[in-house]
């Protein structure tokens, strides 16, 4: 009954097979490896382009701020969503990499920003009014941190509008497989086509060991060697890529994280529907994904810890259960029994 | 034929079981594992002492820079040799991380810092003198970047005259285990018993995946919350810990390690030997590790380039190569065959 | 009719006369002149106290971001109210300083920040939770955004509240003098007496050709080495400061600042009431100080500008018009007229 | 006696004269004052162009950091001399602006970058080796640290190489009118005309009260909003900006500016002759402007010092006198009396 994080999952069993596969003979250091060669090609199918470059590191926190850095200046500011995990969990990683820049915080229901709520920030922006920090980027999130799913409309409209005001659009994809499950979108969809700019294209919590892609479409790719000097300027440039290279393969491959993040899905609608099933249970919103959150009735939480389950209480009040590919059915009836 | 880097070279098939063995059930995320619990008590055995903090990142620039920026503040400056990795090789690792401190770059011989030239460096030190950036930190290499080893000996008299001037010693440990397999010091002896505050523990370049461990001994201590925010901050507080703490404990399990160290630096012997018996090839140092700096006559790069060994120039005019734990003996004979 | 910054407002002619004054021999450069000593002297005087170190800068955006960096790590947060000039007017200035450090926004009324907000933003800070950004200092502004002032009990609890959870506590005095001249308190019941450690002492709006104070207090005088080279290091050292000093000097030679900001003060009230004659006016906030916020008819932004007079449109609908010391009567009397 | 520094000096009558004459009515804030406008067409004339852009500041440490961070990205390094004030006296000026940016310290004698060694480093870049920090501005100094002045054609010279490597070329001019009196160049020669991009226009050593002009040439004025951006966010726009452009104004206006440097240059000549009179005395360079730099004989200095003059010790053993336009002759004789 571990729902504390789809973090504290083990890696794929192929993913470490994967790693043990590229054991072997020397290979050239900082990404000039075969293994991240070969993922190329798989990436440019995957995303159905060749008009992308891409880099890897180990951490969501570190690729989120490197995307951002190479387009938010020390001057300039991140438009995102009050509960966005770059805002709140990352320990002001966005800051620190862009050298000083801020991150501008706009409200919204289910973890979504609204159309009108960017649309009036936007309308605010003066690049020329110096004593203002003009927003330079506006960061998504998807699978939002409410654990619901932007459509691909609405990131389609949202990048819209940020583009009409000359912003560039990243994507927070740290859950990016869950969120494609659940809308049934493709990642191209969900991504370039949409509009998105740069994504960080998480495996990790899908499933890898530790690798989450950043991804430059096309006029975002001039970034590309800015990118990789911040990469390594910031310790994000282990000299032995293949190993990273090789996880990320392995999820990729016969489309696994898919697989993988459409698991976590269905463990989240069950353990949903199981929660539900308690009088006085309410959904603080309709799972997307592998999140449930869940407003429990007095005294349950602390039936729940003492039978052994793990989960987080939120700021909201509520109570966050995640479920991961590792999450087992058992987990889920433990649940009901506990419950009684 | 590959003396290219001992970063070319694969993991030792051991870490790759290690990550294997750990790849079961859940696990508390960012360093809250059983597997980073169980190193700990390693590492205390292996350092003779219970008085120590750690952290571990998969890259050595990033260990490098989260130690330093620890001790060197924004408006302080690091004291270390001109040829230091953290000077040339880190893209501003160290300015970037301490919020644009200085390097202050001092010459030495065979990439190590006289006692005298540190003595003078110490003695212009005025933190009473606002115009002057004053060095808070002394860092010092071992392995050399020119593939000397200081003694134990000359570790502790350099990092007694920086404590006598208030400042804090910093040792780039990246290829620790052949520092201390040339010398025959043990881990503690060429650290914290000769005045190391501060240690980056690599093992990466010995023969692990990517793991390099900070290190902070006694006093240093103090900075261990400072340490975990930052590594946080910078994107080096990987999700899933344990991956990174496996590496580590199956390269320590049995001293793997310096039997690792041992084989490359053993290699590196032969290799100046093989190259020695040349004529016209001449030694820049003596090796103390598992690195060769040789001149060679003219041609002879180009004839073992030919023949398809890898290895590069060096700015001083001569020919790096590196062993490593995976140089096998048939590739010292080639390179003896492609010299006829 | 200009009411659109105490900051377009021309220097008090003492204060010209001062710089001539002290314009004859040399002086060391960067603070060791005479005229700084003599300063020192007066400021003691002024706040009833010795225990205080102080710097002088051109600039309030300086000021404050040289203040709040010597407290609020890179790691670290500062409270402060969402309209406070830190945090919309500065463009990032303490982003800049603190290398990275964010800002934490706390909503309140009439530009002050509420004891239960506060109360609520201290109960969340958990330094051993590495994900967090916590909070270090906590920045009030006197007189407020809004053109409030918050009385010496206001501060002290605040303050109390802060230092409590082991904060440190910073006053934003842009217009220091109409806050104490509106309030009755003296400098020291406003400053140190109600907890505030750092204070940035504004001369500037109050009629200095530019010069604001940092004022470092009891423990804080900690930083006055850091402080001063965090000056030197973001340029404001400069080398002729006797003519900063002599501005001080000036501005609190028979107490002419508060003279001053009594004047602007009462200029404002004035203007205040003509604005209230008008039919539709209402005032946002009673006025605390020499700023006014008015709620204008339709039409009468228009009207006024029509007739000459200059004032800004502010965020909440409102228009404000700011008094100076060097605000006629006959200004005042324009509006009436121009109002009809 | 007072040879210390030419920041001991007053400002010229002219300069407060100046102020008190703009010290009337009101002004637009932050640079849209009138007399900031005024300047504007002087600084036209001076300079022979209408292709420029210019800020001021009180500051020539924030003059150069901030006309380097424009240049310098924070993943980029400027080359400059190992003498150079950014290098040793500015407290990590540059590399706080520039978010981190390095220096890349270039040997030569007398001050001066010779144009070998100049070629030699920018041989060395490689914008595409992601390890290396690679230079994107050179840095000159005229008047030179050491006292000596660049001609036009080295200025020339080593700008057009720099831009053939693709750099910006900034010159640090603190003391530009000792250098043009020095070598008879016009203002124009010896900035844009000979390939500076952005020029430090120092006033305040000169005989302003402190004032500094960062003056951007031709493609270089891209970077005018980033500049003012910078500027605001380090507190270098100060609000009431008219008593800058006052100061600026008066210096020159009838070529005060070069009289003042004139006369300083004639000081210091006059004095270098007096100590050359004395046995053992010995030039480190010929005066290029109102510096000199003299090996004295042992105990000159504390005779001097004694009979109550003022100069440093320098690092390389000799003594640094500076003289300034308000130099006395009879300072200059009260040293040959000490002397005997």
């Amino acid at each position: 009954m571990n729902f504390s994080s789809d973090t504290s999952a083990p890696a794929h069993p192929n993913v470490l097979a994967a790693l043990a596969r590229v054991n072997t003979g020397n290979e050239a250091s900082y990404g000039g490896d075969s293994v991240t060669a070969r993922l190329r090609g798989q990436l440019a199918e995957l995303f159905e382009t060749e008009d992308f470059d891409f880099w890897m590191t180990a951490s969501g926190t570190a690729s989120n701020a490197l995307a951002l850095s190479c387009f938010c200046p020390s001057i300039g500011a991140v438009l995102c969503h009050d509960a966005a995990h770059i805002a709140i969990d990352e320990r002001g990683a966005p800051e620190f990499f862009s050298g000083g820049g801020k991150l501008q915080l706009l409200a919204g229901t289910g973890g979504k920003i609204g159309a009108d709520t960017l649309a009036a920030a936007l309308a605010q922006i003066d690049y020329g009014f110096v004593h203002q920090t003009p927003a330079h980027v506006l960061s998504l999130t998807n699978l939002t941190e409410s654990g619901t799913a932007y459509s691909v409309a609405e990131v389609t409209d949202l990048a819209a509008k940020a583009h009409g005001a000359g912003l560039v659009v990243h994507l927070d994809g740290a859950r990016f497989g869950n969120a494609l499950v659940a809308t049934g979108a493709s990642p191209a969809e969900m991504s370039w086509k949409a509009g998105v700019d740069v994504l960080t294209f998480g495996l990790t919590k899908t499933g890898a060991m530790g690798c989450e892609i950043i991804m430059l479409f096309g006029k975002a790719r001039e970034k590309w060697g800015e990118l990789k000097a911040r990469a390594k300027r910031s310790g994000h440039m282990p000299p032995k890529m293949r190993y990273l290279a090789a996880q990320a393969e392995a999820m990729l491959d016969g489309g696994l994280w898919l697989d993988l993040a459409g698991r976590a899905n269905k463990a989240a609608l069950k353990l949903a529907a199981t929660l539900m099933a308690q009088p006085g249970v309410h959904l603080v919103t309709k799972p997307g994904g592998n999140e449930v959150f869940a407003r429990l009735p007095e005294g349950l939480a602390e039936t729940l810890t003492a039978a052994g389950a793990k989960f987080y209480p939120w700021p909201d009040g509520s109570h966050r259960f995640v479920c991961s590919w590792a999450t087992q059915d058992d987990e889920i009836s433990a649940v009901a029994t506990a419950m009684g």
